[in-house]
């Protein structure tokens, strides 16, 4: 794929005219003076949500009250809105369900993944996973490290295949890291772990809904991934979580909840884990937050994933460009090839990334800041345009030249950075 | 307490005329016709949620985006949220958080507690709970105490004091029982266990709001609860956590999500803990059902807890005597001195439960059946009138006098029953 050639603001009008996924930005309502480069952290808010949460709150709830378990089938929407995410992350009708927190899913999964690998073989020790891997992910694996025994080996990107061996229970990493946006080959990983006697777990947070997943063509063994980012879920929208059906039913996941059993509302005292990948459904879900993220989902079923993701390379490849031809002393940080990356694009400054940031931001470009050096600028295809590009790298350019970052309220550190 | 007299409609009228929290049911939108008796299953509409969901789908994630993490103050809605309802259940400020699920609660409270004993007692190998405690609650133990080489005990509620022994590890329980409304002594078992070298959990599912709950003075050690019944937070709300500070530090808990670390946005690779309760926390809470159950766990602190407990005896017995002179076939389920039973009342039917509360339902009087044979009514004294309880009565009544459930209609099986 060649970069789209843009050398002027008139270029990228050009290139918006002619996008054939122009129109789905019309499905999300976007704030005036606004360009958002963090639908990676939180997508944008779908027009047909707020009139959705209306009525489940109004019509479901307050009306429906407890007959809409049944009547407006709450009780299906895990398994309603998990076919949906099934269909843009190759997993299939049936095999995916929306649960919890990717947190909290990781812990089901990785602990099902350490039971199978274990039973087969005590004597593998290791999960392994990247040092740049998202910390939640980290210390759920260390977690469980600690309390089985083992040991969690983290390692740089480039090394991972060399610790695919005999000790190998799981590895686990997150498909597109988040601070780099670097992508990793699930299928050419999948087969290393395999070969190696291993599982594989899979965090699709960067990746569900940002380009072409395939998991049941990479054999993949389990996965779960982030509602609230590239599916415009909500803030702490539900999570999803899938496993293969060669291991759904091999064993209980811990978190059995009454909503995993076989037949929650028979109420008996035992736990009868359901068949599939219901038995990863713990608790009773949060409904409206739920509802939401269907929209949400609904306005990624819209787009064409082939074409998405031709858009999403078209837009970093740009951005990356237009940064390193017009603001010196920003390192890219994410990998040049558009194939080896997700939909980000990172850049590195090594003192003052920051007040950078902030000060960015109060220009109305919204990017975010990852410790220690980190500008992260997320680009969604469904509603970022060309000029959004041009126009953010602008105002990044007069950031840096005017030197207004240094200024002390850009260096004020908030509670969420 | 003695119960009021009331032996006419116009009697149930005075009453409500000179119920002093009757003003609170402007609090709600309840839906013209029905009398709804099953709060503690779910809560209604409070009249403020729906605005409040509106502002946090369409200004503070529309508009605000990612921004709301910190000037819409999201970071802080678990402790904040979580204080309130501190209030209703006797904990101090800081105490408790709002996150996850019941279920999922209780595996994070359940593997302290059982790791703090066993760290003392590795000999102690006994979970005892109720037999007829909620089932998620067994099901979540039982995956515990298998993964720890452990017994799980379930024994009736009157023999639970001659299970606490020196084989105790952990005595989990709620404290009113979903099925017949039985109320532990909460005070009075916790120093049963602790006498006999154990800890306590309790689930406070059908306590928090119903009743003054009392854990710093119940010397209580770790509880749970449910933010959609009495605290009508909505289908599904989050759940909340609370640890007796003099153990809230003493472990992990093996869900060490990055919402719980110490610095979540430093993004270290090693999990440090939070102080305090806030390490309860695993993933990225769901914002908007948060924010609904802000709503509702304020109509609950409208209420004076003393003076709600006085009304709900009030409309139980009330019920239980109405029921008795009017319905005969129903055998009461609950305990019938007012100290020993929460919010509802249970009656049982040996056989037709079921389609009997189909067609009282069909008649606009919301209850709800739980197998095998228990008609289940919650009183939630907040919008419940003595009229209501008079007119539920009165269907109840036609129902089984008319003979109209043995209809076929009635007796079809929906999903959650």
């Amino acid at each position: 794929m060649t970069s789209p050639q843009a050398t002027t603001r008139q270029d990228c009008l050009a290139l918006d005219a002619h996008d054939p996924l122009a129109s789905l930005r019309e499905q999300f309502k976007l704030p005036e003076g606004v360009i958002y480069l963090d639908g990676n952290s939180l997508g944008v808010l779908p027009r047909s949500t707020a009139a959705r949460v209306q009525q489940v709150v109004a019509q479901e709830w307050g009306d429906g009250l407890i007959r809409s378990w049944n009547t407006a089938g709450w009780i299906d929407l895990p398994q309603r809105v998990g076919n949906k995410i099934a269909q843009l992350v190759g997993a299939g009708d049936g095999e995916l369900v929306v649960a919890d927190s990717t947190s909290v899913n990781l812990f089901k999964v990785l602990s099902a993944a350490l039971r199978i690998t274990r039973a087969d073989s005590p004597a593998r020790k290791c999960i392994v996973s990247e040092r740049s891997n998202f910390p939640t992910d980290l210390y759920i694996a260390e977690s469980l490290a600690r309390e089985h025994g083992m040991r969690l080996v983290l390692v740089e990107p480039e090394d991972i295949a060399q610790h695919l061996n005999a000790d190998l229970a799981v590895l686990m990493l997150t498909q597109v890291n988040y601070r780099t946006g670097r992508l990793h080959d699930m299928a050419a990983l999948t087969q290393a772990a395999h070969a190696a006697g291993g599982l594989t777990v899979w965090d699709l947070a960067h990746s569900a809904g940002a380009l072409p997943v395939d998991l049941r063509a990479s054999h993949a063994d389990f996965a779960v991934g982030c509602g609230y980012k590239y599916l415009n879920g909500g803030p702490g929208a539900p999570a999803f979580v899938w496993a293969n059906p060669r291991h759904a039913e091999r064993f209980w996941q811990p978190l059995s909840g009454w909503m995993g059993h076989a037949a929650p509302f028979e109420f008996t005292p035992d736990y009868r884990p359901a068949s599939g990948i219901a038995r990863y459904l713990c608790g009773t879900p949060p409904v409206i937050s739920l509802a939401a993220l269907e929209c949400g989902v609904d306005t990624v079923l819209a787009a064409d994933m082939t074409t998405l993701r031709r858009k999403s390379i078209a837009l970093t490849e740009l951005f990356i460009e237009l940064v390193e031809s017009r603001c010196a002393g920003l390192q890219l940080a994410s990998p040049r090839e558009a194939s080896k990356r997700g939909s980000q694009v990172s850049f590195a400054h090594p003192s003052a990334g920051y007040p950078m940031m902030q000060a960015l931001i109060a220009r109305g470009v919204i990017g975010d800041f990852r410790a220690p050096d980190i500008l992260r600028f997320g680009f969604t295809p469904l509603y970022t345009r060309f000029i959004d590009v041009w126009d953010a790298v602008e105002q990044l350019a007069q950031v840096l030249h005017s030197g207004e970052w240094r200024e002390p309220r850009f260096n004020q550190r908030s509670a969420v950075t």
